[in-house]
């Protein structure tokens, strides 16, 4: 399974460029912070997990050259631009805010700041990493069964420091011997489902059918999938959730051909200051994704599109979600974890 | 509202070439049955009912120019060719038969055979327009009430002799003075929606709003949309339906936010020998139509993808059929009209 992001002690820090899968694998060596803001800005970094601990490394890497003197300065100058990146990121403002705090608290300490704040980023993709891992061993049981998954969209390895989230039960049982086949939605108009999720399925030796997105309901009609398991953006304390545009649709033709709906996610997307769905705001992005493909214009001009980023699935549709702690089934009131506040405060894993 | 086919006395048959939309819009001239055979072949004419219009011309043309002594087999082996371009077309093979027998029987009266077979393929013309018109008054009942539709592939005007099926109420309405706004699928991998529906709709003046087909659930949770209208390409007596692949998911979607679905065909797609739609065999094509966008390779390679052309939908999903026959409700096994054997058998129409 691919790790998108290394940091070694000699070489420093290295990625992948996301925007050039699948065609070419080429690995990043940001210098700076500010190549790590470009990089998180151009999409060449993407997954909220992973902007997070591509931004925690970015602090490290102002912390470790910054000029006698002034080194709280180039952190905090440091920490504002990988936070503006991608202002409405909640895992890039927690993980850029905790290595902060760590350089302050080197500082004071007369610590060696770069050693420290390297350290804080390990630590958090380490923790994210044992996030994945957890949520893969719990999502396992549920998955065990099952010959063929569908997915939607990407919340695999290359979202997060390894594992995924969605993907994260289809590894676990690879590395325990069992393949599960997986069908994976295009997830227009981006493409993160034929671009991101084959490829890396398609790296760790798993078999991978890309459909359309409007293919979904035939391929679980057939009985070719006997589940479907996406990722999560947000969820509402009453289990609604919102995730990439068209998780919805996946969701209702699941319900229709009773296949179960499996949501998997960091406990921290959580959010406790949401009853329901219906405040979650969604984001809407240009018209030209979705009147262009590979780059070329197909629709008349002067045509209108729209396009939303995600949709909200009602929590009727949710069989079980599957966070690091657990399988929390319905009523989602009071299954869901509710000890971690907002997102961002990521809990201590049981080992 | 466009018309995507002509007969001219003078200038001939002339179509749009439908590969060049919605960029260019250009006008081929064909000059015998084997360009229209080619034409057909290359999907520069498409939809069911407008092939079998090409076709027609095409054996007018054949006959036309046939040498004489050699006029029969001239337009044999026109039929012949026309029949094979597109071998699944039940509509082509139907038109060239009605064409052909014209030809007989004027060459055994001593008539003029081109004269004879132009008036036969016109007679087709008229009477699928007659049809579509007839299909879209009595639809025009039913989106009365509505302010925008979302809608499925392209079963309009361009798919026709004018007007189209699904698409006809909303030109009859326009007749009437009522606009009603269009979400238009974009029907992936071929963009039927997002080239063909957006341009025709935008040429008659009507408003389009293009979106990817997983955006269509989040469009009926936000109330965008009224009703959803889509043609059909075999109906079985129970009214399980196929259409393009992705008309099951907007089924489904439209009767989990409890709005209408109708589906607009003429009666001849009612299939008397098919009981469900179970036993509706679904073309696959080329992989490489999802792969791919915008003739660029999206997906890694080495993976596969599945194409189904069209899905089934279960009649517990339709509201309501419309055919030129007038609106038809569950149950449907007692309301479809049956008094046409098959496919290809075109009714007279109520005045």
């Amino acid at each position: 399974m691919i790790q998108p992001l290394c940091w070694e002690d000699g070489s420093g820090l290295t990625y992948i460029d996301q925007t050039r899968l699948p065609t070419t694998l080429q690995w990043l060596h940001p210098c700076s912070a500010a190549d790590v803001v470009e990089d998180i800005r151009a999409l060449r970094v993407r997954g909220a997990p992973l902007i997070g601990i591509a931004a925690a490394y970015g602090v490290a890497l102002a912390a470790r050259s910054a000029p006698r003197g002034a080194e709280l300065a180039s952190v905090e100058q440091a920490a504002r631009a990988l936070v503006a990146a991608r202002p409405t990121a909640v895992n890039l403002r927690w993980a850029v805010e905790r290595v902060r705090e760590r350089a302050r608290a080197a500082l004071a300490a007369g610590e060696p700041m770069g050693d420290a704040t390297v350290r804080e980023a390990r630590s958090i993709q380490a923790e994210d990493e044992a996030m994945c891992r957890a949520i893969g061993r719990h999502g396992a049981q549920l998955l065990a069964p099952v010959r063929a998954v569908l997915t939607h969209c990407n919340a695999g390895a290359l979202a997060t420091a390894a594992y995924g989230t969605a993907l994260a039960p289809i590894y676990t049982l690879l590395e325990a011997g069992k393949r599960i086949e997986v069908y994976a939605d295009e997830t227009r108009p981006l493409l993160q489902g034929a671009r991101l999720t084959a490829w890396e399925l398609t790296q760790a030796g798993l078999a991978v059918t890309v459909i359309t997105d409007s293919s979904a309901g035939a391929v679980m009609q057939r009985g070719l999938v006997q589940a479907a398991i996406v990722g999560a953006d947000r969820i509402a304390t009453n289990g609604d959730f919102a995730n990439k545009i068209g998780t919805y649709a996946v969701a209702v033709l699941a319900r229709a051909n009773a296949i179960p709906l499996y949501v998997a996610a960091p406990s921290s997307t959580i959010d406790q200051g949401l009853h329901d769905g219906g405040a979650i705001p969604i984001e809407e992005r240009s018209p030209e994704e979705v009147l262009t493909h590979g780059g070329r214009r197909m629709a008349p001009s002067g045509v209108r599109a729209l396009n939303f980023a995600f949709d909200v699935t009602p929590a009727e549709y949710v069989t079980a979600f599957i966070t690091e702690l657990g399988v929390h089934r319905p009523p989602f009131t009071t299954s869901l974890p509710h000890a971690y506040g907002g997102a961002g405060l990521v809990p201590t894993l049981p080992a």
